[in-house]
Order: structure tokens, then C-alpha cells, then sequence
């Protein structure tokens, strides 16, 4: 397909124990949320010996952030938990490419359920073990050697690179809505979040709801003198799965073919009452509500309203003691992208080279900050990468996959930015 | 009625100064379970002053207890927590009679909720406010100044009095257990309970549930590869309605006529889940079952076991992944005595002489100690007391049903126990 194929590919797997420091080192340091300062400083000093032209490591201005409509997080301010942007200027005349990966991870959970150390990076059975092996700490290995080839056999891009290592992804997306602020933008971008090498050009969304349904106490005894707020929650259950038929309905979308229910609305939590022989005044509802590609966070919580409102009606006591509605927690906004996109379609090519097989193009079931790229900085942005865990004990990601990914990535870029030699 | 109902009316109302001063000292002990000494140790000095011939008062060995089917306790020794039994011996020849009163009290709950000190014993529209006043130490203040009445007239009766001021009636009747098991008993018993002047030789009784369902999680986002326990309570909800029909179908009693729902199975409580966007694993709910006066603990527990059990038969996921149902906190027996009982006929006479109408007879809506006595010492029990309210901010009595109280009291004792002049 290109000249440098062989060449590159080869120089791809000579770099694989390169590959593994990065990846290790990454793994490292536990930078969830608040503490990203060292991953941030060490992906620094390997953007620096990547040749990047200018790096731009800063800690967000909440106050710039905080009115913007896909602003999203618990902080008050981002001390310690810098952005690190790298651009690495093409000689000219091609297309530019946005990189972009989290460097937050979410925490560890409970070490008697992992057999590794979780920030060990443990080579075994093939994959690296560890919390952000696959989400996505291990790409950024792959990324880097991708770079370094290019590096070391002289090859010259004529689109710039821009990449962004950003905080934030796993609470709310406050990091890449930051660098779409200060102004990044570019012809694409990628996010390699692990799906699995399937190529995603939507993006599901998601928002939390919490739903407060309110009686009246009596003792259990007298029950009829109450209100129970528990057993109004089976009508709340009927019309949220009439909602969700509704929106799987309404918003189909043929990338989610074959998903029993591509747009879930999930019922999480209820927490009702206080004591066994009271009757409940209380009942709270908490869940998440799946956001389709092409329908708006602002859509979806105007139908979820509506429906609620209609349980209400159709209750003689709601219907003057209404419950009420919270959004509270973590919102991620849809986004697509066109499924022939320039970006989808060569992403496509390259896997095919590669792998030698046609991939999945398919939509997220889960948000990321894609929507946050597509929407606000004008970059059509896809989702694509290596890993296939997040979030469990023992997270992992196959050398391999690592690799196969720099590969394709390689074949990418070349194609996008476009180079001389 | 009697020679000497004028004459007893008359010193009755005379002492009513000495019934606010045993009521205000009464309700000055915060006598919550596991404090109840300082309040027991007034009751036994009151005795004394009213020559009670035997005044026994002992800590109950829980070793002794914990083996009776009617033990329901969560403590593991009686240290400072002393029953007070006062046996006044009659001179022969009539019927023995047990006053049983609860020292015990539930926690005073938010102060700010209160206009009076709950332990101040305030006087304000005619009644006695703090905690315990209704619930039942107001009651206890009524009882002394009948036998001072007699005291100070010269009145002897034939049959005994025994005079039970037990501890734990709140926390699930031990105090009256250790009474019965001690070897009291008597021809009758009164226990006055706030029924609001109902005379109930019905007590309904009550025991508490918790279900837990088994759900398997999984990521909200894909809801269709887990399995929501929240999603099963409706069956849950529909099949406990069902059960309480049935129950207040197959045992119904007349005693509880004009009742919406008699014997109520209570929804107090339900914890589900714990993420908003994960499938809930595990939902928990209590609640209280009413055990009507016909019926047994066991046979009800036996029945509320097969309903569930009908809910999992009927759900694919349920029928191999069982709920658990637990038997745990309080539970109370239920019990009655005929309604044409003489101790009922004595009660229903004396309020008509006292009031110049009928009285209302009917079950309790609650469980309280009069099973214990009824079941367990032969001694038939009835429950006829004056207060209205319990357990509320603002707990309170009107001094005015006291001495009524008072009243009613000396014309069922004069006629049960005979006395000479």
C-alpha cells in the first residue's frame, strides 16, 4: 500500500520492548482523578523526545469551564491534574490529526480481587497487566513507538500531529472540553479508547437521573392512613421501559444492529423508607439514561421528563404530590460522525491491510469525549482502539494488540498527514 | 353501683395533685431500654409507700429467657434494667387482678420537633406532655392513686393485686416474659396500653420480614446483560397484596369491623443497588406483618414463605436464583380472650358507669405484652388504657382521662377483687 510498509512494520516490531517501558511506566503512577501530576510530567519528557515542536502542559481554569453547557465535574479547581498538549508541525500541505487519551484512571477497587499488582504493569500470558493497561495508558505506548519510527527512519509528516493527553475522561470530560477551549481543533481526530478494534463512528451518550417519589408516613399497622412511596415505584419502572422502546424506536441506528437494546435506560439504585413498620414517605430512584448518536442530552431528558409527568398524571396521588426530577452526577454527550467519512473509511483500509479482514464499524455503548471534540472544536472525531477491559480487577491489554494498533496507526497517519522521506 | 362509688370518686379527685406528681417524677427517668433503673427504683419506693406486702425486683437472667419461643430481644443481659412486681396479698376469698405497665420508652426523637421537654412532664391544655406520658407512665400515675384511695378510706380488698412494671415492653416484651416465667399470673390482667379507652380483649400482633433478591450486574450502558433485582420487586409488591387479602379474608374478626385493612403487611423498606449505571445485583426490603388475634407467628411466617416462593416459581431468573427471606428484628404474638370474657363484661360495666355510654370494644391494631400473659401464664389479659397518642413529638396526656381512668379502674377492681370496709 505504501512504500515504508514493511519498513515501518518492521520498525514497529523492533520498538515493541520500547513499547513496554512506556506502557509500564504509565501504569506506574496511580493518576486518578486529582493526581495526574507524574504521568503528566513523564508523558511530557517522551513527547520531548519525540521531537513535538511545542508542548503546552497546563492546569485547566475552572472558571473557564464551568458555564460552558458540557461542563461536567465534582472539582473545584485542577490543581495538580494538568492537560499536556504536544503539536508536532508537518513541513506543510497535508492533514492535521488529533490523538487523543486519557491519562486518568479510575481506581483500583478491591486488590483481593486482582492477581497483579495493579500498578505493576506484570507481563504474563502475553498481555500487561494493570489499572489503565486497556483504558488506555497501553495505547499511548503504541502511539508513541509509532512516532519514534517515524523518528528514527527520518520520515517527515506533512500534516501536523496533535497530541492530547488529557484529565478528567472518567468524571465528566472536563480535560478535552479544556483543550477544545484553548483552542486545539484539527482535520480528525481519534480517541483509541478500547473498543475492541471496532471503529466507532458514534458515540452513545449518557446521563444520570434521580427521580424522588414522595408519600406520606403512617404506622404499618394502619397502612391505609399512609401513602406508601415504595409501591408507586412498579408504575415508574412500567414507563421508563416504555421510554426506552420509545427511544430505541425513535433514534435507531443501524451501528447498533444486533444490540438486543442499544439504548439502555438503566434502573441503578432505590433507596425507600426507613423502617420495616412505617410507611414509606420516601422512595429515590437513581439511573442512567443511554443518549442515541443522533439525539441530544436536551432531547432525552425532555422525553424522560414527559414520561415521568405522565405517571404523575395518571395517579391520583402523585398527581397533586408530584415527584421530582434531578440531573445530577456525570453527563456525556452523542456525537456522530458520517460512516463514510474520510477518517472512517481510511481507518477502514488500514485495519483491512493490516489484519486482512473487514472490522465492525459500530457506535460506543458507553460515552468518552468524542462528542466533546465532534461538537465543540469542529473535529470529526472516532473512536478506535486496541483494548477490550476497563474498570475490572486484573485490566489487561495483549502485546500484540498493542502493536497490530501501532501498525494500523502508522498506516493512518502516513495516509492522513501525508510525508516525504 | 357500689356503697362506696361517691365517696371513692370524691378522694380519687382529691388526689389528683399526687397522680401530676407521680406522673412528672415518672416521666423526669429517660427510661429507654437500658435505663430504666432510676425510674424502676421510684416505682418500688411508690409501692412501698402504698404497702404492696412483696416487692420483687430483679434484673432478668437471659440465660433463662433466650430459650422461650416468645424471647425476641437484641440485648444480652438485663444489667440496670431491673422489672419492678409489687403483690399486694388480698384477705381471701376474691379474684387476683395483674395492673402490667411498661417503664420503658422509646427515644425522645428530634428535639425540634418538640414545643415541650420531653422529660419535663409540662402542664398546658389540660394535659401532661413528654415521653412516656401516653405511653404508659401517665397510666401508672392513674393506677397508684386508686390503691391510695383505698389506703386512705381503709378499704380491703379480698383478691391480690399485682402490680407489673416491666422493662423491654418496646423492644420486644422480655420484661413481661420474665414476669410470666418468674411465676406470676393471676384470674385476670389488665395492661393499660393508650387503646383511647377501647376495651381490647384482642391484641394483634406483629412480626418483621426482609426479603432479598438476587439480581446479577452488569454495566448499565449494556442493562440486557445483567439481570435487575430492582425490575423484580413489582412481583414482589403484587403477591404481598395478594397474602394480606387473603389473610384478612381467612381470619377475620369483627372485632375490627369498620377497619379498612385489619391486619396490614407493611412495605417499609427497600435498598437496591448501589451505582446509577450498573445493574442491580441485590435488592433488600422490610417490612412488619400484622398477625391477626386468631392466628399463630408461625402460621403467618408460613404463609408469607409460600407467597415468595410462588413469586420465585413464577420468574425464570427467580426460580434458580431464590430470594432469602429473614425472620429478624421484633416480633410480638398475637392473642385474645372471649369477648363476653368477665373481665371484658367488668371493664364494659364500670366505662358505662364512668362515662354513661358504650364503650367501643375492638382489637388492637399493635402488638404489645398482653400475649405474653395470655399464652404463656394462663392469665387472660385485656388491654383498656386512656392515652391516645405514643411515640410522636408532643407526647401527651389529658390529666382529665387519667382520673377517669382512675375511676373506671377502682369500680373493676372493688367488683373483681371484692373488699370489706
Amino acid at each position: 500500500m505504501f512504500d515504508y510498509d514493511e519498513k515501518i512494520d518492521k520498525k514497529i516490531e523492533q520498538l515493541k520492548d520500547d513499547m513496554i517501558v512506556y506502557a509500564k511506566k504509565l501504569v506506574s503512577f496511580p493518576s486518578v482523578s486529582g493526581n495526574e501530576l507524574g504521568a503528566q510530567t513523564y508523558v511530557k519528557e517522551v513527547l520531548s523526545s519525540l521531537d513535538f515542536n511545542h508542548i503546552d502542559m497546563w492546569e485547566p481554569d475552572i472558571d473557564k469551564l464551568k458555564n460552558h453547557e458540557a461542563f461536567n465535574s465534582g472539582r473545584t479547581n485542577f490543581k495538580n491534574s494538568p492537560n499536556v498538549v504536544g503539536t508536532k508541525k508537518g513541513i506543510g500541505g497535508g492533514r492535521s490529526l488529533i490523538l487523543n487519551s486519557h491519562i486518568d484512571i479510575v481506581p483500583e477497587g478491591n486488590l483481593n480481587e486482582w492477581n497483579y499488582d495493579p500498578f505493576g504493569g506484570d507481563i504474563a500470558n502475553g498481555n500487561i497487566y494493570g489499572r489503565g493497561t486497556s483504558d488506555m495508558k497501553g495505547v499511548n505506548a503504541s502511539i508513541f513507538i509509532v512516532l519514534k519510527a517515524f523518528q528514527e527512519i527520518g520520515l517527515k509528516l506533512k500534516g501536523d500531529i496533535i497530541f492530547e493527553s488529557v484529565i478528567e475522561e472518567e468524571t465528566g470530560g472536563a480535560g478535552s472540553l479544556a483543550c477544545v477551549l484553548r483552542g486545539y481543533k484539527a482535520d480528525a481526530a481519534i480517541i483509541p479508547e478500547p473498543s475492541n478494534f471496532a471503529i466507532c463512528p458514534a458515540q452513545q451518550g449518557g446521563v444520570w437521573y434521580r427521580i424522588t417519589i414522595k408519600g406520606k408516613a403512617a404506622h404499618g399497622g394502619k397502612r391505609y392512613l399512609g401513602e406508601s412511596a415504595i409501591e408507586k415505584i412498579p408504575q415508574f419502572i412500567k414507563k421508563i421501559r416504555e421510554l426506552e422502546t420509545y427511544i430505541n424506536d425513535e433514534y435507531y441506528s443501524d451501528l447498533y444492529e444486533g444490540n438486543p437494546i442499544p439504548f439502555c435506560i438503566n434502573i441503578g439504585k432505590v433507596n425507600a423508607g426507613n423502617w420495616p413498620s412505617a410507611v414509606p414517605d420516601s422512595a429515590i430512584i437513581e439511573g442512567r439514561i443511554g443518549v442515541p448518536p443522533n439525539s441530544t442530552l436536551k432531547e432525552i431528558r425532555k422525553l424522560f421528563e414527559e414520561s415521568i409527568e405522565k405517571v404523575s398524571e395518571e395517579d391520583s396521588w402523585l398527581k397533586h404530590s408530584k415527584p421530582d426530577i434531578e440531573w445530577f452526577g456525570v453527563s456525556w454527550p452523542s456525537a456522530q460522525i458520517e460512516v463514510n467519512h474520510p477518517i472512517v473509511e481510511l481507518t477502514r483500509k488500514c485495519y483491512k491491510t493490516i489484519l486482512n479482514k473487514e472490522p465492525l464499524i459500530s457506535g460506543t455503548p458507553w460515552g468518552a469525549d468524542a462528542a466533546v471534540l465532534t461538537k465543540y472544536s469542529g473535529t470529526p472525531t472516532l473512536i478506535f482502539g486496541p483494548g477490550a477491559t476497563a474498570h475490572d480487577a486484573d485490566e489487561h491489554i495483549p502485546i500484540d494488540s498493542l502493536l497490530i494498533f501501532s501498525k494500523i496507526l502508522a498506516c493512518i497517519i502516513l495516509d492522513w498527514c501525508g510525508f516525504i522521506n
